[in-house]
């Protein structure tokens, strides 16, 4: 029996496990959580494959938990009715109470009951919440927010989403859209959005936007390596490229990610400034730039926020960056169905 | 008497009263709040003089709260002991667990321990929470967010700050500086602002702001009465002046208060996005231009704003304008000290 794993044998009282899922548009993910907290156990990850339909997604989810149900039975001795249930995270905006996920443009879903169509195909109990909610929650859990009672997690990848611990709760809001971090304005008048706005966060800081600033400015760029990397086809240029350049040096992949921690520190100085958090968990690619990116933030941070309350905030890498958003699935689902964790 | 912890006088059975005390830059204003909750009645304004210094102040609030318990002896036949104790709100920062306020520019303290202080001076228990989140559990425990879990305080004045009430608890954040709404960067290379950071809303949207904007760009206005309204002296003009003459159908002021809609908006939709609250509470001297300010105010939020989000967003003013402070100031009392409301 591994460390951290609860008594494997039959329990009368509480149930000693409860299945995570972690719907991305890339991956599903899914893994046992112990039912009093801990990293998930048996994680197996699957391609998502939204192209071939909604249903198709259900079917794999559901083969996927019944799977984990037994390597469960297999591996700890576990029976079906020591498994408390599932709790998913899926892309949103979504709708908790019905679980339903109202749209992904990612997944191409429209009102879509996918908590209770899960529900049905595994015979277990469900809950919904959205994906940065569960990973912000699975660290706050289990992760580099254990000890703290307010906490904010940000996701910087395709797009900037977040979640927010507040008082010890996931701050959901009115319609269940709390933590749309990625747009906030942070400049009035600029860069189209796709949301609509302009000078959102994610307009400059989300990777495809981080990748598609340093192609614009690469013509007047002296000497960069980015072209070479891609092999002169500028289309192939990601934020991931962008990152290696600045490891390897080059002088404009450092400016755009100078520009981009500086544009990134208004976004985290607003957080800091409104919600006072004592720590800020960032998940995502872009935590791959490593100290390219993160000194130039810390420093400028410290230029926008106040001075106490960028002093209270930590700013930390996650400590469970694949399974945060399997651990909180499940930790919303305890949450939710036992009113604690 | 020792704060925060529960009264040590004897009692018999719950108390009737808790006195509120609001210190603003300009007015202390001091009142008798029900216990279990209503507008506070025996309201007194004086001016708070902080020229005269930090004790003159202490002596004022100490002056005032000695008149209300006579009052309520006077018109309510209550006594002392029906009166649970003192709740103070103060410009901030300040340090909550210890009652101290650490420094108010305007005010001109630090590290002053002004809940003790007044506490020793009357001989009541008293508790300290800064000015915003005071008028922001006022609104939500007896004025316009009675029926909200999810309410956001945004009070427009000489600067702009904010409150937050979330899962139906006030969030103060890991260093009590929580709500700073006024220092969100909304445009990254903008005006500077008198925190030190660029493109801060308050930058825009104060009071002061608002007025210093309508005569900066006064030389180019044609056929303002802006000017006419101040008999020429155009230090004169205010945020009120310019609302004073947009409601008179001025042009160009109405352009600035538009121009403020517009800036105010990526504020407000910023919260809107992150918090999705179910509410936003406006305080303050800039709810006087009425619909010429809040009309455009609210077709900007929707451009800004995830429209779910917005659309779940009542925008209100305060109902509790003149006392929300004191109302708010004793029910932070009675939250700490009884842990309900």
């Amino acid at each position: 029996v591994p460390a951290n794993s609860p008594n494997s044998e039959r329990r009368s009282g509480d149930p000693a496990w409860i299945l995570g899922v972690d719907i991305g548009g890339t991956n599903i993910v899914v893994g046992a959580v112990p039912f009093e907290g801990a990293d998930a156990q048996g994680v197996k990850s699957m391609p998502t494959q939204p192209e071939r339909g909604a249903d198709s997604v259900v079917a794999r989810v559901a083969e996927m938990v019944n799977e984990t149900v037994a390597w469960l039975e297999r591996e700890h001795g576990a029976s079906r009715d020591t498994i408390a249930g599932v709790g998913i995270g899926s892309p949103g905006p979504l709708n908790r109470a019905k679980g339903i996920v109202i749209n992904t443009p990612n997944l191409g879903w429209r009102d879509f009951p996918l908590r209770d169509l899960v529900s049905e195909a595994v015979g277990f109990q469900a809950t919904l919440d959205n994906d940065a909610n569960c990973a912000t929650f699975g660290e706050w859990w289990m992760g580099a927010g254990r000890s703290y009672d307010n906490l904010v997690g940000m996701t910087l990848g395709t797009g900037i989403g977040g979640g927010m611990v507040l008082n010890g709760e996931l701050v959901h809001g009115a319609s269940d859209s709390a933590g749309e971090i990625g747009h906030m304005t942070v400049d009035l008048t600029g860069r189209k959005c796709k949301c609509g706005n302009y000078g959102c966060l994610e307009a400059y800081c989300s990777g495809p936007n981080i990748a598609a600033r340093a192609v614009e400015g690469l013509d007047i760029a002296e000497n960069s390596i980015l072209s070479e990397l891609v092999g002169g086809d500028l289309e192939q240029i990601t934020a991931a490229t962008v990152y290696e350049a600045a490891i390897r040096n080059d002088r404009y992949a450092n400016e755009v990610l100078a520009e981009t921690a500086k544009i990134l520190a208004a976004g985290v100085g607003n957080i800091i400034n409104v919600l006072n958090p004592q720590a800020i968990v960032i998940f995502g690619g872009v935590t791959r730039a490593g100290d390219h990116l993160f000194v130039p933030l810390r420093a400028e941070i410290r230029r926008r926020a106040f001075r106490s309350a960028a002093d209270a905030c930590a700013i930390l890498p996650a400590a469970l960056p694949d399974t945060a958003g399997v651990v909180g699935a499940a930790g919303v689902f305890k949450k939710t169905v036992f009113g604690r964790v």
